[in-house]
């Protein structure tokens, strides 16, 4: 596979409240130190209840023009891939345009493939890109994770922060291309990670209570279904490829847990200095990690023109997606 | 354009309730007649409580594949392109695979532009399949209106129906193809169609009431701004055509409402020959409605092989897809 795809803007923002892990055993009434010790995190970006997902969104979106001297009305199309909605109805991306400033008429969807939605969406708008249909694509994921957790629950609660990411991509002069992309959706695992809320399974009619509307996880189960097949997923990223996960450049793999990140290291035997790391300062930013992971990887300068990366996620499905790209 | 897509199979899935308009104005305590004259309905299917949004997915992927003798198996790629999700994580394709008993490991994920989502995930199909990276990609999509509608709104509880509807898509041999593609998006209309709840607008933390789990609409807002847009957006659809929207054999428009059909009817100047009308006994099945009715026109011999066709419809978001194919 060479498809060609040349990101040529990233952006992303934060809310203002940066939570503190000690913030948090104090406000948990825990012993100093142990939400760090449990979630591996300094801190985590909360939003506050003025600030709306599309707004996050709008603001990474700008972020990336801005920086990139892109003029909004270049945009061709906008696609949101969030894990989570604004609402059930309409989808969120109509709300990005009305936040943004993008020109009404734009067209625009929501993908999801829960947290690796950026992937997924990434490879639509390659295969969009090559039928000539548009011509600039952004990709914009925005999270707001802390208005679904359960603060009851510290295994589920402590590793999430809020945000957005913004990426706009264009077909490029051919060198930058995707390479290699895998997405598989393991339903067997459905259950270890869920919102049992904002739908047609749980609502007024079929009854529903509070702790429907909040995250649910059984990390252990999810961390050992991952480990098992993560081996089989790999060789066929890169049955096709004549190099290693060892030899790519730079890796940003989903911002899963700490635990998760110092699995792909090891698992895969990359060093610190190829993958991007960026959980601790920001958390499981569901969706929006792999985007603003892929940001800060191009805005410090680790990712280059030339270089191959590969993005790599799990996700509530249970999903795995990866991708390699020449950039 | 001229991007290779042959429909290769369809099928629909209703489920078993079936309420007459008469049924409603008994249950409404609506004098007799009120709810046909006021919907245009004669009747549509409810979901009773025991059933999901992926059982029924599953029912109208598993009739397209026994009426066209395809196995499950064969399907390399499945997008769900539902309007409301089953729940608000994971993604409703991750379920719609288990409940049908699609393989494990299946990439999938889900489209969503309310209710012009299949028209865009046919789209994306497309683009997907001049990749090279799919061969057959099932899209479903599944409704289950019932549960979000306010009994106290006549306006918007009449008209809707439950049901799903599945089509497969190969390439084909390059005489099948999408010839004109178009999605637009018009966030000032967003509120005019909405469901507030299912995502961080509303929800416990922010606030919630029973009221924002259903659908409120504003039908003659609505309507207004779909007339206004929809001149300026069939130009555009057809702008590269060489035949006009009076030409096109079968037009599949979605059952928005039966002012809706018949508005689509004058102001194109189509024939009640040319367009698949099965409002009357199905209703506004959301994102449903463009696949079963398209459904409809191959399985009664309306549609067939070299005609050209047209999907179209208006959306929550607000929204306006369209797209013409020879068959």
């Amino acid at each position: 596979m060479k498809l060609p795809i040349s990101i040529i803007a990233t952006g992303k923002a934060l809310p203002s409240q940066r939570v503190l892990s000690t913030d948090l055993d104090a406000q948990l009434g825990l012993k100093a130190g142990s939400v760090e010790k449990k979630s591996g995190l300094l801190w985590r970006h909360f939003a506050d209840n003025t600030t709306s997902q599309s707004q996050l969104a709008a603001a990474a979106l700008h972020d990336a023009c801005a920086h990139h001297d892109i003029a909004l009305d270049s945009i061709d199309l906008l696609i949101c891939a969030s894990a989570i909605p604004e609402q059930a109805l309409p989808y969120t991306a109509s709300a990005i345009i009305a936040a943004s400033g993008l020109k009404a008429g734009l067209p625009a969807f929501d993908i999801n493939a829960s947290c690796v939605s950026f992937v997924t969406a990434l490879f639509q708008a390659t295969a969009l890109l090559q039928t000539g249909l548009y011509r600039r694509i952004a990709i914009v994921s925005a999270e707001i994770a802390s208005r679904g957790l359960n603060w009851q629950d510290h295994e589920s609660s402590l590793i999430f922060g809020d945000g957005a990411a913004a990426v706009i991509v264009e077909q490029g002069d051919g060198r930058a291309a995707c390479i290699a992309y895998r997405l598989e959706t393991h339903p067997q695992g459905r259950d270890l990670c869920e919102i049992r809320a904002g739908g047609t399974h749980r609502n007024p009619r079929m009854g529903l209570d509070t702790s429907d509307h909040y995250f649910r996880m059984q990390g252990k189960p999810v961390f050992k279904l991952a480990s098992q097949l993560m081996p089989s997923f790999m060789q066929c990223l890169f049955a096709e490829l004549d190099f290693k996960p060892q030899n790519i450049d730079v890796v940003v793999p989903h911002q899963a847990s700490h635990l998760a990140m110092q699995h792909i290291k090891s698992r895969l035997g990359l060093s610190s200095e190829q993958v991007i790391d960026i959980y601790a300062t920001h958390g499981n930013q569901v969706a929006a990690s792999i985007p603003t992971a892929l940001h800060e990887a191009f805005r410090t300068g680790r990712a280059r023109k030339g270089q191959t990366m590969m993005l790599i996620g799990t996700a509530a499905g249970f999903s795995i997606a990866g991708m390699v790209l020449t950039l």
